[in-house]
């Protein structure tokens, strides 16, 4: 966190943010309970201090005393401090092509309400689509006030090019120029391509998980879905780009002179990797249908039916091309697949990816890249979604309490 | 720069260390001499300090008085200050597949040295090739004493994977993993990948250019040579990817079963739009010979020649593929064409790159790239490994001077 400088009260109430989010944090990632001695020694604080933020964080409800007994400097027990299981929660929110998404989740990066409608966007004008959108916030704010949880922000999650509040183009939504509403159903609503907030959702679950181990610091999170995006972590670090349109991976050219692709270009990933491209060449053969579910390719890809195993193999080929070239130019060690379409493909698609990474990333032999699945699933856009619409709690908490 | 933190003693130091970079950059950016008063204004520091640090600075040889007055903030003149004629240099040396090259640089930005042999280095021992070069850096001390200029460290580019002292693989020079040493001519040697060096030294050149603007503070440098790299320039600083093999863009594969590469995939930019590529494909059917260079290129093209124009266009194409990617991976808005072979060829290379990347970056409407040559022409490469040999003086003047 970034302390701006000010006159002296401002400067004062900075000091107090950061140093109630340097406090916040440290309970957040605490592997078990953590004690106010505890938050002294991580953070460098006064146990003064400490106790007197812990107390503004318990009283607003961000954190909560777990009762059980911890042993303390001295040995004596004491009191662990956890992330309320009644605090406020971030909803995160997808409009993608042929579903809608909403998940809530919680400091303690509990998973506390979920939903998703199976229902194609095409075609919907982009109103319509938002009202529906609109709709599952709503559900989910009743839902999660009957278990007496407040949410405080919505992140929109959608498949394109996002500025501020204005979606330039998504591409598979044939949505250009679609402005967002600052808010909805009376929450602030801040939205982003869908790719970017998977990630961000990713390295928070991959900083949770390693406790603040370096690894997984960097990674390309890419998301296959009907369009295919990705998102560039560096160090932590999510790459935006200029504009903040960094990671348009789907639109890299496999073969040059390839299909045209819905974006005007010709050969773009998105014609042999995206979810329509799959399911049409796995399925044609078999069931004579040019559309169905990934659930149908998945399902005849474990009974080893060849030509689906063959059109995955020649998918991961051609996402594999792709991501060698990503990688000769960020050198970046770790991929993840996630998204409705690659994150259950990954165990079909990876080996595919991995053998043109091994061919032709030219420092693969001293920087070995590899793949893993998303630790998100499926759902990683949402939840990534939700994560980041916990951010401004995490990094502002006195903006979430009363005596502001 | 970084304050590391320490004790009392040593953090003194540090700060006069930063302090002494501080005045030494205001001195070396300003548009003309600047006056104690002006570096005070600057830097935020007293006068008093200034007026030491300045002393010091004079004192050491790496600033001078310009003699010439100037308006001081009463009117009254003053006396400036500008790098000094005489101060220390940077040398760059350059082992290319095809040439060799030595140049010298000094605070103000200035070229003192310049020398560039054509010889084949294909085939030839690294060692040998390492002699070679060292034997150039000889003539160049020498020469720089005989102006009364003196050299501080050298910057070694390679066109190759580097990892600290070690040249993992350069595939076109057939190196691999070799050593190289600390010193060479008894002057201090640091090693790095050849675009890296270019893409800084086309920094250094535009942040000197430009004064501080945040224009071109983030670009894709691309060098064209036999082999054909990148250095990826974010918000003025060179990212360099886990291991520091970032931006090797020569290795991306325009048709992913295109010809075979050196490299051992096939299909990469190289066999494009290297210079054997476009030498071959150029001078082929208008002289009959293989060989041939890129000046015979570049008077070819300027007579209208039909094939020669073609193929131009052609190597921009594939050139215009790889690079539509990389844009649409990082968004970065600014492609630097470099290198002896695309720096003099930029004319007639720059408008099917630019086609493709209007037709491929998805975000092109929004966040528009262009191309334009470098600034430093055909010799940025060795003209950036210069500026960074020098790098060390100018963010830490106190180790050079005698006080230390």
């Amino acid at each position: 966190m970034r302390l701006t400088r000010g006159t002296g009260p401002a400067r004062q109430a900075t000091i107090r943010e950061h140093n109630l989010s340097m406090v916040l944090d440290e309970v957040l990632r605490a592997d078990e309970p953590i004690s106010r001695a505890g938050l002294a020694a991580a953070t460098g604080l006064t146990r003064a201090t400490v106790s007197a933020l812990v107390d503004e964080l318990v009283a607003s409800g961000l954190v909560a005393e777990s009762g059980r007994s911890q042993s303390g400097t001295a040995g004596r027990p004491s009191i662990g401090l956890v992330a309320s299981p009644h605090g406020p929660v971030g909803i995160g929110l997808e409009v993608n092509v042929d579903y809608l998404a909403v998940a809530a989740v919680d400091l303690a990066g509990q998973l506390c309400y979920e939903a998703v409608v199976t229902a194609d966007q095409r075609g919907v004008p982009p109103k319509e689509a938002l009202g529906h959108a609109e709709g599952l916030v709503v559900d989910a704010v009743t839902a999660l006030a009957a278990a007496d949880r407040t949410a405080t922000r919505v992140a929109l999650a959608v498949p394109g090019l996002v500025e501020d509040h204005l979606v330039r183009v998504a591409p598979n939504l044939d949505w250009h120029d679609v402005p967002i509403p600052d808010t909805i159903v009376g929450l602030p609503l801040i939205v982003d391509n869908d790719a970017n907030l998977a990630a961000q959702g990713e390295l928070a679950a991959a900083l949770n998980r390693e406790r603040g181990s370096p690894v997984s610091r960097s990674f390309l999170y890419v998301s296959g879905e009907i369009g295919i995006g990705a998102g560039v972590v560096l160090d932590g670090v999510l790459m935006r780009g200029a504009m903040g349109f960094a990671g348009e991976v789907g639109h890299v050219a496999v073969h040059p002179d390839g299909p045209r692709c819905g974006c005007g270009a010709y050969g773009c990933l998105e014609q042999y990797a995206g979810q329509d491209a799959i399911v049409r060449a796995a399925l044609m053969p078999v069931t004579g249908q040019t559309r169905g579910t990934i659930a149908d390719v998945v399902e005849l890809a474990r009974a080893g039916e060849a030509n689906v195993i063959g059109t995955l193999q020649d998918a991961g080929a051609a996402l594999g091309v792709v991501l060698a070239g990503a990688v000769n130019v960020l050198d970046i060690t770790t991929i993840v697949l996630g998204g409705v379409v690659f994150a259950p493909l990954a165990p079909w698609l990876a080996p595919a990816v991995q053998r043109e990474l091994d061919a032709r990333v030219l420092a693969a032999r001293w920087s070995a890249p590899h793949i893993r699945a998303s630790a998100l699933g499926e759902r990683s856009t949402v939840r990534g979604a939700a994560e980041m619409a916990l951010d401004a709690v995490r990094h502002f908490p006195a903006r979430f309490i009363g005596a502001r």
